[in-house]
């Protein structure tokens, strides 16, 4: 699978299309069709007891699902997500928390991604799976 | 279906477990097995073009699932998130958005919970659907 | 939402597009947006025990989405399943289960539907529930 | 990850549990935490076009799961499905199909399993990923 955008042009991306929570990833890697981004959990993405919430692991799989289809795609897109199914299987200690994902269709209409959230160095005990959906709009 | 908290003792909870998104939420009305919070998406739930975003559809699910279950389960609880599926199918403008979630099992282990987000008065076109299935620890 | 097939109509199309599994289903009601199958688990649906299996239980679900979106689209159409989440809650006892699906939306793509399988007379003891999304192709 | 039980004692299993459906499956590998078997379909597993139908895969899928579990876990085990969730991407030629399921998590109540289903050969092409949860119970 080809790469049509860089790690540079996907950081500018990140930037421009997610202002209010750019600060909190890192791209790591991109391997077509893989992508994998880092999130460094702030205290705004904690639970008590220091854990990473929910949502903020949610967030980090829906970015990730976002920039592994938009290198594919190039930057002509505007992706939608249309639905994801995520199970959380163990508890993150605080910190780097990184996500793996796998562009698995590329469609015309739809593309789907799936992918685990781990603890950096602990890949073999995901804390999450997720798969998701989006949608390609026809302008792309 | 008997409700072992009342809205009072539900805010007194959702302060003291969720104090970085308490102000976010209102409880909306309890009718067990039913319960409806609503969200007022300020900046930080907004994607460019002013639509919320899918991590504060998936926050807003999730916790008004959690506390679906706590007003079933009573005070001793501490359900997990173990899973949630999650279709988005409008963009909604931005403002406050309702979840209604519906308790549809409440097992020795596992609790299980539906609903829907939805822009106020527009129940017939919800914006999002989800179920969650939350782990019961042996304590409760 | 108005109702482009009648049952009749629904009823040529099932023996048509599903010719091994007919027999096993029966129109109860269509009450747009809300459709309802039954299934008659006959030997090849059950597991040890003399419940029905959970395929089985997906083919319910997956038909009744399917006709769901039928009704509301006209003949012309050929919707082709692109994802299931389906939680199954309570083991049923033999004998008639029914599917209640609702169409939440009907996109110029996507066609999302939500229900439930129960036994007759216990709808608020729901054995599964289940999301299914529908692609819609170009000539629909 | 230690196996409890060899691939003869799996086959053994699969015709005691699932007497209706264990001619359709064969075990091809057992490499913990993965597991794969082959379906070849037959008439009744088919759509319309020769395709192999959403229930068959779901049902391979489910199988498939069902015996990673069982290989970790030990005779022992009774273990029920809880949910899947299940993406169908491409549609697959009729003939041989294969599913390699890995277990994420064995916990001491949920066990979540993912994998994907392809055409023999065809494992970058994957016609259908799966996730399924189930219920370890008590007496394991």
């Amino acid at each position: 699978m080809e790469m049509k955008m860089n790690l540079d042009e996907l950081r500018a991306f990140l930037v421009r299309d997610f202002p209010q929570v750019a600060t909190d990833f890192e791209f790591v890697e991109a391997a077509p069709p893989f992508l994998t981004l880092a999130m460094t959990a702030s205290e705004r993405h904690l639970r008590p007891g220091g854990t990473v919430s929910g949502p903020s692991m949610f967030g980090l799989a829906d970015v990730t699902a976002y920039f592994c289809i938009l290198a594919a795609l190039g930057p002509v897109a505007l992706a939608v997500t249309t639905s994801c199914s995520i199970d959380f299987m163990r508890k993150p200690a605080p910190g780097r928390l990184l996500c793996r994902m796998e562009l698995l269709k590329l469609g015309r209409v739809l593309a789907v991604c799936e992918g685990r959230i781990f603890v950096e160095g602990r890949e073999d005990k995901p804390v999450a799976r997720a798969s998701l959906t989006y949608s390609i709009p026809p302008s792309a």
